[in-house]
């Protein structure tokens, strides 16, 4: 299985490693990492750099390139914000999915039905909400892909057993002056803001 | 808040990209990727390559740089077999720490009290279990450094409510033939018998 996980400047590290982290662990899959141009990419905050190995080559629209992988992929996936993408490109047209939490009505805006779950699987369209989601999502397809067994050792294999101090990853259950906290100080919400794609 | 991530060839991208996304987030965090030479480093499995920029200078030993820099640091920490480093550099003698499970009886050959804990603090010493244990870690840390709200927004940024499809992410609750497979074909374990470090 040949596995692409399509990078570019300023993305967040984990929305990618995470996937990755399981993803590469299945039997026989390979993993490639892709830029428009190939090279290092900073990440959102500029303290790492990550090498795209191969580029987008003489596909210079990501939506374009996005299209037409899709055409001929098993699965087309996100992570967190990464289903705007998918949505500009209009691979989300009629079905369900999923985003970060601060970027979820962003996809009503690009006409997909938003899905406040952690991970939506809408036929091979299989979205994640934001950054860590990235590794459930991987881990439920990784036992669509492998089966159970496959998966369960991938989840042993990174010791995958989440014990976070505080009950606090989703609007919902964190302390209502942390989510006003998010939502104020975002720079995310700000750049979707400033940067979403016209359709 | 100076915080430095020792990578080296072959790691795995999961244990220091889980910390780094959390830590990073830290008011006024500042993340330097090291390396013994500064340049690219491949990971584990060969498919994915990221630059450390900045390199261990004037000390060629990975175990005399932790030292020194454990001297001074207020936290020193690892994730996954990290801890083996530790140890061998002599950090966690007589110390209680962890590891990846399948790596966790050689920290008692090094002379340290394995703990079968996610997250085991030891005075200054913060060790992690496998891979994604390092996101807990940091967690816990971030709570440490700069208080419950804080962490608690990384949390909520990252959005981090874990909700894996099984509950097989440790030994204990792994079904057994999973383990079984993880103990028998697990290269780590090869690895780790094969490199090492001697006392």
């Amino acid at each position: 299985m040949n596995i692409a996980i399509v990078l570019y400047p300023r993305f967040t590290a984990l929305d990618a490693i995470g996937p990755y982290e399981v993803l590469s662990r299945l039997p026989g899959a390979s993993v490639a990492f892709l830029a428009a141009e190939p090279g290092p990419l900073r990440t959102d905050n500029g303290m790492l750099t990550v090498l795209a190995e191969r580029s987008l080559q003489d596909m210079p629209q990501p939506d374009i390139v996005l299209r037409q992988a899709d055409r001929t992929s098993t699965w087309t996936t996100s992570v967190c914000t990464g289903s705007l993408i998918l949505a500009a490109a209009g691979l989300l047209d009629g079905k369900r999915a999923t985003s970060h939490w601060l970027a979820i009505e962003e996809l009503r805006r690009l006409g997909v039905e938003p899905a406040s779950q952690r991970v939506v699987f809408d036929g091979k369209l299989v979205t994640a909400a934001g950054v860590s989601a990235g590794i459930d999502m991987a881990l439920t397809l990784a036992a669509r892909i492998a089966g159970d067994t496959v998966a369960q050792a991938i989840q042993l294999g990174i010791e995958y057993d989440p014990q976070p101090p505080f009950d606090a990853g989703s609007p919902l259950k964190a302390p209502a002056e942390v989510v006003e906290l998010l939502r104020s100080l975002s720079p995310r919400v700000q750049e979707v803001e400033a940067h979403s794609p016209a359709r």
